[in-house]
């Protein structure tokens, strides 16, 4: 067969002006333009949360594919339900502790999340976000218009008594976003204390907490904090995913959503695609259940890997770029966010001068949701996907970066 | 692990009310109700436009996940670019005959039809639609609040003369639904020169076409109708899906989309999921293109397959119920549409005695759009997962439905 290609013939009149809602959108800035990594392909890229291949259950996955489509009849290659699989909604419920009607699967936790905007933020709605904000979050509130309160964010995740303070001051959003655990970019995790009180603030004025949890499993220091409050609540919605644990590929999430959500959620998903995908749910549910432990096991081996590579390209950049780095090994995740010291070196002029040695990153000025944060002085590392020899290297090449300004 | 459950706690302050998006939302009523098939679920049931088990390359598919899982650095777990997999992208645009530039990677043909819907659609807008019509394409319709004006549909499909002259008395949509194949439910088939004729109207009066195309490679009859004036278009959002011919559950299809709009779709689908699941896309390209000639050889055996159960189907009808309905063999897809000959048979009544006999299906009263058809005096009975013996002992209990209003 070739490829006979078929231009579109002009347009005596144009088909359309595109709906206001389209018109909107705005073209990606910073996070998420790729036009860096096309200048260097050679470069080592510490751009992305892109979990390690070699802790992905591939293995364990091509062998549960077999066994799921060998059932008689093969449901895995028809349709289901909107909520999700029962056998997989169930697994979930159970880890979650929750009734298992408060559980819908997605495609990933962006889906989630841009189902749960358009359930309770009305078109030009205001919501409050983290600051610094993992930045497509703010492209997926395009969605509803929202208008961006920031919130500042400390080492110990949203400051949830500047919120308070807002919220007293007459603000009244109708959600908030905010990253838990880990949080993306500056990597503090909320204590339990402070999401007890962050949903009674949730419950008295009014609004949904969206509290978005991709990096919960990838604790690799320290106690987990309690995500008994989130799915506790009325006014939050617990957004969760499998991205991180078992491969961004498979598009597999879950929301865990307050009972009076959970209708108008799923009616809304209904009319976008139906389900998730059956056989990936299929699939991912047999892995899970086929052995007591398997999920475990599989986040054990990942987070010992990660922990490796955090603390390996902390060491790295000590002794690559000696004081020139204020870095702090994170309890879990995938990223380091070392600020630069010396207030005279020119933070987006390193970014530049990183590239042409050779290691690409996302830059802290891309993270902030409005002022009063520091994040432009940070750099966001990623290490997931990248070996401990090559964050060594990737130090190297940012202690160049850094001398290039005389520091 | 036990499940222990809690409760959401008692709300101090309403969290929300639904955005008026979600709140404009309707139950599903006839179609899509399932509470006929709780009634009796030994029921046969024809209900839905669902392919045969035997007929999916289930084989395939688990010999395609073992290879592609096996692959270094496993890429088919990891993200991927929101249009789609290249290597599935420049497959079907190949097939399409279109640069790979217009062709979108959806999770299905629904899903192309809520994307376009929200691109071209400005919310409160016109959109033409068949009349009959395919109910859940209404439901889509309210992601954009759309108002319907229902256009005939006759024994070849859309009456697109009677399309224009709605046009030239002023009707002006802002795009057209239809199903070209095969129409569901009334299973005529679009001519190539109204195809042209309906594409030189879109043109002119700068409407969208929507061509839903899910049954199209399922023709077992006569000869295909071309889609190139589809693909050739400016004004056409071409809607097709794997999910007749490789499985439902598998949640994969795509849309041609005149260049024009390529960006705005896009732009859409990456703040809902950001992408199909790499892990499918990189399956389903794996069975498509590891053996020349697979697909069609996939399709020859349903169609042979379809074919048999359409004949049988239709025979048995006019065996068991002689003279009751005027039954036509269709020339593709999964759907007889026979139309009840006796003016004095109640067909609402016919459907809850078809139901006491133990044989469900869809009653024509559940399509029309508007006024006009004579929808209400057909059934649509699905042939494609029911084996030729369940299908004439279908038709049997139709029969004996039939006569309990003494015809």
């Amino acid at each position: 067969m070739t490829l006979t290609a078929s231009p579109t013939t002009a347009s005596p009149t144009p088909a359309h002006t595109p709906t206001e809602l389209v018109a909107a959108f705005t073209a990606p800035q910073g996070f998420g333009d790729t036009t860096l990594r096309d200048r260097n392909p050679h470069a080592i890229e510490l751009l992305g949360g892109i979990p390690d291949p070699s802790v992905l259950p591939a293995t364990e996955l091509a062998e549960a594919t077999a066994r799921v489509l060998a059932r008689p009849g093969q449901p895995a290659l028809q349709y289901s339900r909107t909520a999700g699989l029962p056998v997989l909604r169930e697994w979930i419920a159970e880890r979650e502790r929750v009734p298992v009607e408060r559980v819908l699967v997605t495609n990933g936790g962006f889906h989630g999340l841009a189902l749960a905007l358009q359930v309770v933020v009305e078109r030009g709605g205001l919501v409050a976000v983290d600051n610094p904000v993992f930045p497509l979050f703010l492209r997926g509130l395009e969605l509803s218009a929202g208008r961006v309160v920031p919130v500042p964010v400390g080492a110990r995740g949203l400051d949830v008594e500047a919120l308070a303070r807002l919220l007293d001051e007459g603000l009244r959003p109708a959600a908030l976003y905010t990253v838990p655990d880990f949080h993306n970019p500056s990597q503090g995790t909320l204590p339990s204390e402070q999401r007890h009180e962050l949903v009674r603030l949730a419950e008295r004025y009014g609004f949904v907490v969206l509290a978005d949890n991709p990096y919960r499993e990838l604790r690799f220091h320290g106690e987990p904090q309690d995500v008994e409050p989130f799915n506790r609540s009325s006014h939050v919605v617990h957004v969760n995913t499998f991205t991180k644990t078992l491969g961004p590929g498979l598009r597999l999430g879950w929301v865990v959503l307050p009972e009076h959500l959970a209708a108008d959620v799923q009616a809304l998903r209904s009319r976008h695609d139906s389900h998730s995908s059956t056989f990936v749910q299929a699939v991912v549910a047999e892995v899970l259940t086929s052995r007591e432990g398997f999920f475990d096991d599989t986040l054990d081996t990942a987070r010992a890997l990660y922990r490796r590579r955090a603390v390996a390209l902390a060491e790295a950049l000590e002794r690559e770029a000696p004081g020139a780095f204020e870095v702090e090994v994170p309890e879990g995740g995938l990223f380091l966010w070392p600020r630069v010291v010396d207030d005279t070196i020119d933070t987006e002029l390193l970014a530049e001068h990183a590239a042409d040695e050779g290691v690409l990153y996302q830059r802290g000025s891309y993270f902030p949701s409005g002022p009063g944060t520091d994040a432009a002085r940070h750099l966001r590392l990623s290490f997931g996907d990248t070996s401990e020899d090559a964050l060594v290297e990737a130090a190297r090449r940012l202690g160049r970066a850094v001398r290039r300004q005389g520091a």
